[in-house]
């Protein structure tokens, strides 16, 4: 059984790091259009992908937004934390098949109202640099360590 | 068949809007957590999430980053549209179940490199707005009209 625990507002210092690392698989992206409703084919369809100037299918962009969030809400500072707000840049597509690490900075520790600001920096196995942004949540007060979810086995047809 | 046509940036007008409604539901939110790698259980295990403020499931939330995302990509300005930047703040939890709208107004037009501005605000059945943001896109030049991309079916198991 897997855990995931936090770092709570005390203990979180200005500079921490931590890093997520995720592969982005074609079924991802197919999952995606399907939670999102954007069936663009440039994200589904080969042939029409080769027409584009991206000569290929490539992710939606907003998959980088749910990386950066999950890395929020699992590593730093984890569970607990309540997400209020992220700007973000998408400066390079990600391909299916990508390896993506979202580098977290812990930026800035506000004294009212445990509010943290953390920096997010993405790249992909080249080491471009895809993604950046800064979230804004709230850090958790207290030492959390929670089970987490079994996931449902998904097939695809 | 279904297709997507998009508003190319000369058509576009400041002021324009657009509406997407996506209901949420506990398979989205699942695949979500499949997706993303975020297994807290505050979105999956309702008898912990009984134990939350949130007093029940609550869905990620970034869930509403990849609706605005897909609103721009398939409504405002729809297909060609190349998505820079998203700046968004969550206001309040959505729910399992919840139908959220989606509003986008074109905010501004600039003059180089086709940039666009889309503001965007949700709410959920009962009115209560859930989140905010701005969308920085650039628009496409031409017209394009394309077929929705198939979609795979799935099964949660």
């Amino acid at each position: 059984m897997d855990y995931l625990e936090n770092i709570p507002f005390d203990e979180l210092q200005e500079g921490q790091t931590a890093e997520y690392v995720k592969t982005v698989s074609a079924d991802d992206i197919k999952l995606f259009a399907i939670i999102s409703g954007d069936t663009n084919p440039l994200h589904l369809d080969e042939e029409y992908a080769k027409t584009t100037r991206f000569g290929r299918c490539i992710a939606h962009g907003s998959i980088c937004g749910i990386i950066v969030s999950a890395a929020v809400a699992t590593k730093l500072p984890g569970p607990g934390a309540i997400y209020a707000a992220q700007e973000m840049k998408f400066k390079k597509p990600v391909y299916p098949g990508d390896t993506i690490t979202a580098k977290l900075t812990l930026i800035e520790k506000k004294r009212k109202a445990n509010i943290i600001l953390i920096d997010c920096v993405m790249t992909n196995q080249h080491g471009e640099t895809v993604f950046t942004g800064v979230s804004t949540a709230v850090a958790p007060s207290e030492k959390i360590r929670v089970k987490v979810a079994e996931l449902p086995k998904v097939t695809l047809l």
